[in-house]
């Protein structure tokens, strides 16, 4: 059998249906994020009592439906979902995702058996189930999603997700910061498709440049192993375990029913393929952004320009203990920016620089050091609420003037660190981030954070330049 | 010499002279932030064309201002102060405060010339001075304040700072987790007042009880281990070492010309004292919040209440990657509780549980599990964006009332996790934010920096147990 067949009626259905619509309930939020997100094609929701919701008619079941019916999101009670899955097989109906929960989760027998007989049940059936306990698929090429507020452009990040709240938490975060993604699936019990079928299916699809996922349990080792060396030979992996710990594991037990596997086997299984292991989700962002906006050969020699003398020196241990350098500034281009400043004769120019000392010429030094052979990457640090008054907010848009129009001037990687924790400082914050995001700049929250996934990034490439031999 | 000499003058002026106030100055502000931060004592602007600032007198000099003269700020340029200090000095001024910068710092020889210089003048007019390049003394005890926004009342963590940025960072981060503060010294090149004087003055003062750091480098080593010894054997210290790879050294060394020294030799120290030790200066927010409202007798075994099976999943890794336990639910009062679920008898409950599955009992549960025998610690885990659709976000307020009214019922210890990342929660999260401080819980904004200031809480603890044999 095929394990990736009829995947892509899941990620390109032309029509959907919804299950179980009746008033507040999950039906209903997912008729709206469909309506919300942009979805296209057909849209069938259904309740036994039938009515109308958002101006559809609601089918009172799946047999009334007229047309083809591609993709099912069911939202009904689990003791339904057997009934259900025999009237969509014979309407055809090729992938059902379950939201709906109450399997082997539970932990009781109950459970685990209701789930075997709708497995058979699709097997028989020649449907595909996602789930159960999911959130199903978000595809924003298709329109179809699990939420409102998620991007309806289309990127090419996949992220492959054992936990509902942890796809949504994930999306959310990255898109905040620039990422985009080609498709989200959120599996949950993996009754049928598992995290082997969806990293399978995302090797060789064209739009998918990046595979991330969060994996509570693999219901098939050496197959994943399998899959997991040709993914990765194609593609970068970024992968969060849960249940890494004793006490993890059992709550994933109770999660997803997922046998965790010893943390020993993850981490030699990563090491093995080159894929790029990661403690939260955070962390899984910091990549993210960072594949998508740095291009990969990008090196460890560092110009660092930001503002604040204390903050400065945090930020230099933070790079440096990460193994980035910072060259000194060579007396050529000292003089070139000492030109600049008519009046700083016996001035000491350092790397990091604090460019707010030089409201008159921070261009120029930032051009200067980010052109100088000696360097490969320049980072910006911008920490609001250091500076004791407010007026000094304004430094940080004209610190943001001055580096995009430096990104636009010379081809060298530009990362920004914006450390904004403060409420106040929110808005702005925001607006700032939205400026450097749009320029194609990857934004990080904190300069050890930065270093962090640069570090990630940079080893990853060296050793697939390694590992080819230098092809690419 | 009495090196804590004069030091409550600069804590508790009851006049403070700003010297350099002309328009869009340093000195402008200072006068501002003492008016805002409610200063009770004579405030004597001074600039030599006179006029007025917010409804006071400027005097053209220092002499010519009437009265005594407890602590005077400045904000000329560096040329000017070795007069100002003799000035000062005639006038008996007791502590000089220097926002002046250009001297040390700047690596040249007329900076370290003219910072000699005014060190020695200060030596002959018997006056110490803070700085210079520093922001001085927050002292709300006083209304003596360096910014315009940080709070006025007062609390029991001193901060010694070599930073003026993170100084007022540390405060800002911390306050708005219910910190509050006794002193605060920004003491930027350190030419007289250094840290030693800093700690042994602290060591002995009533209204501190936890000092934290940020130390660049220390002028005199063997005094300073002395005074850590004594220090940190009457109040718990928190320090962050800035500078401790040879890049942030050198960084340092051009921020407030501090020698770092060697980052092993501090590492022995501090461990040989029992000082903690931090990396960031969010970890001593996390730990000045663990040590504000825990009590000291906490133990490790954990009973976790949250939302989202995914969050629980990486929440239960972080709580036991930090050596916390989290103790299964005993049959009794698996029973007990599910006596208040009628109808789910199939159900196992587990640790964590998933409190937003049982709506109508989430305080039956929560108290049931806090009381339980084997649990010392709760923590409840607020994960904001996890949810596909905003009507979620109303638990988050239910989650928060039975909270805090367990909290008033049972006196055990209870810490709380927001993690609230995405703008549009931002409103939510600091309105719950307010109502978990003043309850007095600590709130941490992950479950793994959560867990781990509550370990070395407990660490501390346990370390100074074995250390005084019990005794307190």
């Amino acid at each position: 059998m095929d394990r990736t067949a009829h995947l892509d009626k899941a990620f390109y259905p032309s029509s959907v249906a919804v299950i179980g619509v009746g008033p507040i309930t999950a039906g209903r939020f997912y008729v709206e994020s469909l309506l919300g997100s942009g979805f296209q094609g057909k849209i069938y929701p259904v309740h036994p009592n039938g009515g109308e919701i958002e101006g559809l008619s609601i089918y009172r079941s799946i047999s009334q439906i007229p047309g083809q019916i591609d993709y099912v999101i069911s939202c009904i009670p689990a003791r339904f979902v057997p009934q259900l899955i025999s009237e969509a097989a014979a309407k055809k109906v090729k992938v059902l995702s379950l939201f709906t929960s109450g399997f082997s989760e539970t932990g009781s027998r109950e459970g685990r058996k209701l789930e075997a007989e709708i497995a058979r049940r699709a097997r028989d059936g020649n449907l595909r189930l996602i789930g159960p306990n999911c959130m199903g698929v978000y595809s924003p090429r298709s329109g179809l999603s699990f939420a409102d507020d998620l991007p309806r452009e289309c990127g090419g990040v996949a992220f492959v997700c054992q936990s509902g709240g942890n796809a949504i938490y994930f999306v959310r975060l990255a898109a905040e910061r620039g990422v985009r993604f080609s498709k989200v699936i959120s599996y949950g019990n993996a009754c049928d498709v598992n995290e082997s079928d969806l990293f399978e299916y995302l090797r060789d699809d064209p739009e998918t440049d990046l595979v991330t996922a969060y994996i509570e349990g693999v219901k098939d080792g050496s197959r994943f192993r399998r899959v997991l060396k040709s993914l990765s030979a194609k593609k970068p992996v970024i992968l969060l375990k849960g249940g890494v710990t004793t006490e993890g594991a059992r709550t994933a037990s109770s999660h997803t029913a997922s046998l965790s596997g010893s943390n020993d086997i993850w981490t030699a299984l990563v090491k093995q393929y080159g894929a790029i292991r990661v403690d939260t989700l955070n962390e899984m962002v910091d990549l993210a952004v960072t594949f998508r906006f740095l291009a990969p050969h990008v090196g460890r020699r560092v110009a660092m320009i930001g503002g604040g003398g204390g903050a400065s020196v945090l930020a230099t241990d933070a790079c440096a203990s990460n193994g980035f350098t910072l060259p000194g500034i060579p007396a050529s281009v000292s003089a070139e920016i000492k030109g600049a400043l008519d009046s700083e004769a016996g001035l000491i120019l350092t790397n990091p620089i604090e460019l707010n000392m030089f409201p008159q010429a921070t261009q120029k030094i930032t051009r200067s050091l980010l052109s100088m052979g000696s360097v490969d990457l320049m980072l910006a640090n911008c920490v609001f609420g250091q500076e004791p008054w407010d007026f000094f907010d304004t430094w940080f848009d004209l610190f943001c003037d001055t580096v995009l129009k430096v990104h636009r001037e010379i081809p060298k990687a530009i990362g920004v660190v914006l450390v904004s924790e403060l409420n106040n400082k929110q808005p702005h914050f925001v607006t700032l981030r939205r400026r450097y995001c749009e320029a194609g700049l990857p934004v990080y929250y904190s300069m050890s954070s930065a270093c962090r996934a640069i570090d990630r990034f940079v080893r990853y490439h060296e050793m697939r330049h390694h590992w080819t031999g230098g092809m690419p």
